[in-house]
């Protein structure tokens, strides 16, 4: 069952604005109708806050993992990953984009933002 | 023929703004005037409306299927499935692209919008 | 319905012996059991007989459109078009592979040989 | 010889704006100099004008084909064939990209536009 | 819980020697040691007996998907996949080869091979 | 039309046994039915005879540009194009492998040899 | 360890604005916590300040490989990195971006900025 | 030795505005402090003036063989073809890339402008 | 410093033939003349002998860092590694392949085999 | 001009068979009917003697280099690349492979190599 107290963070070690980007590219759940797994990549961007955190990298693992055997739409998981990532972090940017493989013919990516990405990076 | 009755929708699971996007790999129609078949990739993207609803996949993929063996060309296809899926659910944004397969060494790409990319995804 | 009486041969233009490869990008049939679309891609390779013919493109475009409603398994279309082309040629050496698209995270490749290949294409 | 006359249009069938692309992968002309023969893929884009027409993709396949043994360097097939098709529709916006093959290590690409794109596809 | 008794079969619907390959991108198992999920993609290949099955493909997608939960090593999912496929369909020839993603900056390829491959295809 | 007195030979520089291959991008000759330009790929490999001759690439560049507006098949011109090299160059070994852009989605390659490879060149 | 005073400058050649990129595909260091290595590519695009400095290449490369066995994270390598050469050659912009190789599943990529692109190049 | 006395211009074909792009593959100078020879590729964009010229393309090529045996920095390169070219064309607006392989794991691109791209070509 | 002793081993899980590939895509040693890093990719593939072993993943993986700071030749390099773990299981068959990134424009790759591998792998 | 001195040898680590491949990527030489450069790569494979010995890597870079400035045709040029490192090195076996950019739309690649392959490398 998806675990949000499973994500640690650490303090930023610096208060310039940098940008942090983690792709995943093992994720799977399961479809809530046909019980069939689904898999996917998920990709992970975001700008800490001034004085802000850093999510741990082997505690995201471990929340993606938690999702393992949940039956869970793709639309639903994009907006949780965005809403426990940035209820953990408060960064000054976030977007979560999930990427999942096809289904008869059908290939689908979702795409979530927390804030506004700061103005150097804007349009990425 | 094609039958926009097949597509159904389910309630968004977020307010907060967020993009989707199927790329349906295996999409065939028939040229109205040789009747050979043309085969292409139909790629949907769209915002939903804030309370609005999304496309669910299978009947997508059903709806897709039913222009199977009509005649119609590129340009009318790609128009038509931008205002079937406008109307089915008045998003805040939609897109429409179909990339067709090459006959006798020419490739095409049709290109419709309905209604303006929200601003964090101006650009795309 | 698939018809074998819609390809045509001509007299080959050479008793040396050659290769011959056509692929057919864009090939459909039925799933027998779900009736969903099956799209796949055909690769032909033959050597003509000494004094034998060839198979005529357009009549062989024809022949495989004429699959395009029908219901028949990935296995069943490889071993048909192997006989009905080897029958239409008497060829010293032909091999049909049938290579499909992803089904549920499933892709197949079939193929069947008629005749062994010459020495000199051997182990190609 | 290069013969616009060779173009037909059919009226557009939607009034809301959309683009369309068609690329050539098999375009040939002379070297006016050398008398080599010059290899390149024509792309065009355009958007039609409201109530306006598109081109009919074979009358533009052998409008290409009138090149073939035309003496003609690279920056005049592109602006030749920008002026021809802008002539034909009348269109909001067009775009031609000619991608020529190398000659001595160097590949060349010559872009020309009529008119500036609608505001949703500016910066494709 | 590996399940062998998922494996349906249905009769070869040809005599003659041809070779039927199924890749399933979508495996994964966990890892004995760490419990951490492991990801791979499985090929299978194989020649049906003379008058013997083939392997029906979504009783073979159900039996990957019952490895989901359980912890086993990369040689003992391979020699197991092979020798429980060769089993139930006893082919003429059968191969298996699990191709998983990388831990630490290591990929690993296994390959398991039941009986020898017939003649024509010898070397592929 | 196709001109073999174009082609020119020069002493090979060596008589200890190796292969030459040339690939020629940009061959395009005329369908001899429906009169529209075809486009393709010509690979030739040859081995020279010992004391004997290599052919001179420029030369064959023009006979190759001697095709440019001759009606005639795939078949046919892969052979003609053996005998014609064979010809003027009697190698120990010759290969031809013709690669012609789709039509109508197929797409074709013809392959043609005189002679058998070198023992230390068999199954490339 | 990290040592910033291998690096050496040398003046700009030019005083209109450019921009260099150097991508060093060869970087390693240690994680803190575990002591296994890390592997990464790290990207450095900068343009001088007017009548500035340019870093030179070959102390650059030893500057990089002062991080071979030092534990450091991701987030630490790309800020000390954007702060050491910032230092050194006080640019108009410069931007690092590191890209690390995947650890259990997950890639990660972080960019850190010091100024703002100047007009031509933003966006890049 | 770098001669810019090489480059030859005619008149540009049209007054509308319009971008030329030629793509050198073969570029090599000498590195002025090892005498190892640099090899890389030239990338030159530029918009002819309203009433110029043109770069011909031959003595283009002339130019950039004129570096061959030269000792010089891949900084000095670049804004010396700059220099030479914007001098030779005085166009609207010129680019130079120069992208050169690795040196000891370090791959270098640096770009120089000549005046702003026009509107319509701005963000390529 | 190389450290054999660091490689542990377990009973093979099935004593018909099979072979295991592992490739570490994240090797490094240092050049013992220049004393600068050199980095590849190591790929070892083996048949375990009957009632024989398998080397550990993560054993092997420790046995590859202890290479890290070694100085040591590309040739030396691959045989010894084929030595130690030819020593360490006593397998029917073992190939070691070290592909090396580029040095001053030059890529290196080095075969050695332990054995010879079973029929059914010949060729490979 | 070429210059065989410039290569230096030192013994093989060992006298079990390992096959060696160095590719360089950055050959250059000179047309001599038209003075204009020629570009290419260059791959050597070969299995040192028992008891031989290997080419230096940093002596076999600059006997490429010595080629830079002269006339010599590709036929020519891998024949004596074959000749000067079989003469240098008396292997058991040797292999030159030289492929060069294309010029007027043709590439090519010439082959020589010096005895027979080992058993277990024959057919690579």
């Amino acid at each position: 069952m998806p675990d949000v107290s499973l994500l640690e963070t650490f303090p930023s070690p610096s208060d310039q604005p940098y940008v942090i980007e983690h792709v995943n590219e093992e994720f799977t759940s399961v479809c809530p109708v046909t019980g069939h797994p689904d898999f996917g990549e998920i990709t992970l961007r975001y700008q800490p806050a001034t004085g802000g955190v850093c999510v741990e990298l082997k505690s995201l693992k471990l929340y993606y993992q938690s999702f393992r055997n949940e039956g869970i739409y793709y639309e639903a998981v994009t907006n949780r990953i965005r809403d426990d990532l940035a209820g953990a972090m408060s960064p000054s940017w976030l977007q979560v984009i999930t990427n999942w493989r096809g289904r008869g013919g059908v290939r689908s990516v979702i795409r979530a933002d927390y804030g506004s990405p700061p103005a150097e990076f804007q349009g990425r």
